[in-house]
């Protein structure tokens, strides 16, 4: 998600702590009491977030975003979800914010594909961050993954077969049969419209 | 390969013993001397076994066919070859013909995709297969999957990353970016003057 610096948006962030955690490592393990933890890395403006909220409500969501000017308007969306908090930070950083086995599902929605070689570290599905979700993901965890990008999805069904996990309900173009319970994300709605295709896969650990 | 049935096919495979083998299970473990093993299943008329044979004349390649009305042209195709010999068998036997760790490579060209789940069985990525393949394969043997079939496709990959198996040099439209090396086959020639996409696989066991 690229954008303009949007000026004030580090106090955006400040003024909402019940949204944006102060200190979000002092969360770490206690997330939820009973109820599902999901997590979407890199959330931007957070619409795939509020929609997922408003539609499972028993769910408790938290979008982690490094760039506070995008968060910034997420934070401010999630006024009226009570099940949605946002953590300003890297994803590299994860293990700092969540506890061995604490998150249910990861959503990857179309993050950077970093198509050039030399930038292979930064894309979210490199092995060193699928071994960092392992760390996180509860025992029958996994992760939902959508892209327009066909190199970043095929590197991406490598890199989870090659670090261990099973990929299931794998599509090849979303949107020519798309499930019901599809949420669409902003980057997608504008893909749909350019007729451009979709990619999707879920990825687990074996148990 | 959907064909007519051709009089006179077993006779025709019956003439060239040195081709067809009338036991390949004697065959068993000694296909070879030092040169690499690559089988075809479902070799049908043997086109692309052909160009492979005459591409690398330091491999062996076996074609493996049930339908003796197909496998009677490719028997008839191969007599100018000294690299390819043909069996007339089912895959589910395979352990009958090779011995363990005995084969480099599969080639799974265009096989039946067997769209409906009561025929899922049948499909040759079903993970009852798949197993077998790892008892005929070698420590770093691999196999080689092309299809015009996305749901077949999209099926073979859950499978094999399910069955253990980890992927790489996938792609999902192989005549975009067709590779030096790709030989076509019967099949993808006809896909590709339709404008079809093409996919790709390539499967191993991790060491």
């Amino acid at each position: 998600m690229r954008l303009r610096k949007r000026p004030g948006a580090l106090e955006v962030l400040r003024e909402r702590p019940e949204i944006v955690p102060q200190k979000p490592e002092n969360m770490r393990g206690h997330w939820t009491v009973d109820e599902p933890l999901h997590v979407e890395l890199g959330t931007g403006k957070g619409l795939f977030l509020a929609l997922m909220a408003e539609k499972y409500p028993s769910i408790s969501f938290i979008g982690m975003e490094k760039m506070e000017s995008v968060l910034s308007f997420a934070a401010e969306r999630m006024e009226q979800q009570n099940n949605v908090r946002l953590i300003h930070g890297n994803v590299a950083d994860m293990q700092d914010y969540f506890a061995k086995g604490e998150v249910n599902r990861i959503y990857l929605n179309f993050t950077d594909p970093w198509p050039k070689k030399r930038h292979e570290k930064r894309r979210l599905t490199f092995p060193a961050f699928l071994n960092l979700y392992k760390e996180v993901l509860s025992p029958r965890g996994d992760i939902h993954l959508k892209t327009d990008n066909e190199d970043f999805f095929t590197y991406s069904l490598e890199q989870f077969s090659g670090s261990g996990y099973c990929l299931k309900n794998l599509t090849l173009d979303l949107h020519a049969h798309e499930p019901e319970e599809n949420v669409r994300t902003e980057y997608e709605q504008k893909f749909a419209e350019r007729q451009q295709r979709i990619f999707r896969a879920e990825a687990y650990l074996p148990e």
